[in-house]
């Protein structure tokens, strides 16, 4: 499984992705979920995978591919975000045209999927969720945020927590708990996670992290938000039979 | 969609459950999912109740006809919490023998599943999850809780509170905080939802309370947790880059 989460506030945007990928428990791996294409002062896009990692790393690879061609349009000259979430699309379908019918026997989809955010100059941050068959949604005022894998765990912190004017460091805090709460319920997502945290008007990614198992800030994070937590609790008010 | 939670703590037992049933977005209905048995000195046992609304009501029709006939063992003489089990099993057996067969065409299952917990006199209160095959498993100090139904977003919490020693209010508090943020991001979740605390060898239930829509402690309880825990995330430290 996967979780992975981005997040559209008015002061920029926020990506985060764990990195186990798995088929079963005794098979899994740690791989980079998170993949940025940067020029600074013109452009920063985000893609976070989630689903069939051959399919995913497909996708990457033909958009890096299609990046060093000048003949076509790439992630490098489209003009808008909307233009980019076309382009994953398009690899998205390529990879399904060349794979899909090859594992129909097996009961396997091409279930790949991504969270696409970022910036192109002369545009606001825009953030898209992508799914398997390469259609896509954009965030808005009402939802400013989009997860996708192992997502139930951890979302009502982020509901509680995130609108579209939470600061980007608050936000970011928050997407870290969240992440804590869905590993403290769910094996199959686990470190590192990956987060960056992208600034309005930027247009480069200055704030990137990547915590290892036993960071001291995420460790520290967990064990105070759970005793706030708890302390919360102690305040609440009691059952009146 | 359902969600049900049974708890045990040293100090007694908690169960909750909401109270939607549903086909569909537009074909919704209330039913209550928590069912008591009681006799006051001698036993109170507590069903909830999960899947299939046709076939969790027969097995409780079941258990309901067969405690009236004095021939069989029945829930009223079934001297211990297992042997209680194992009768909810049996009528779950006896539902999915009749009626199974019928579903295979249209890619039902008889998919019922129940939280039971109890206390019969001369033994310790216990509680067990049942299956739809009527196996089940039982509580135990390193998880003294289930849940059934729509259970992942409001999982943290109970981690993060409740131990086998939580005290009873303590623990139903939680329990309640649970809806609420699963009833906040799933709308398959509704009230009321039914609230029984048994408290240790009283046998007997003195503790039942149902919240329905707009319940003034329920919506307290959601507004100070909400408040409070965004208080939290106001003190943990920011993040260093």
């Amino acid at each position: 499984m996967t979780y992975c989460v981005g997040v559209m506030l008015e002061s920029g945007l926020i990506f985060a992705s764990d990195s186990r990928t798995h088929a079963g428990v005794d098979d899994f791996a740690s791989f980079c979920k998170l993949t940025s294409f940067e020029r600074t002062g013109d452009r920063v896009i985000v893609l976070l995978s989630s689903g069939n990692l051959a399919g995913t790393q497909a996708v990457i690879s033909i958009l890096r591919q299609n990046g060093a061609r000048q003949e076509c349009q790439n992630i490098w000259s489209a003009a808008t975000m909307f233009d980019t979430a076309l382009l994953v699309a398009d690899a998205m379908r390529a990879v399904d045209k060349r794979d899909g019918h090859h594992f129909s026997d097996d009961k396997i989809d091409f279930n790949a999927s991504f969270i696409l955010g970022g910036q192109i100059k002369g545009e606001a941050p825009r953030l898209f969720r992508l799914y398997s068959d390469g259609n896509f949604i954009e965030a808005g005022d009402q939802t400013p945020y989009f997860q996708t894998g192992e997502t139930k765990y951890g979302k009502p912190i982020i509901d509680w927590v995130i609108t579209r004017s939470t600061a980007l460091n608050e936000a970011a805090k928050c997407v870290l708990v969240s992440f804590e709460s869905t590993m403290r319920s769910n094996l199959s997502v686990g470190m590192p996670i990956d987060l960056i945290c992208y600034k309005l008007d930027s247009l480069a990614v200055t704030m990137r992290r990547r915590f290892d198992p036993g960071d001291v800030y995420f460790s520290t994070l967990g064990t105070e938000w759970s005793a706030g937590t708890r302390e919360v609790f102690g305040r609440l008010p009691g059952l009146d039979w």
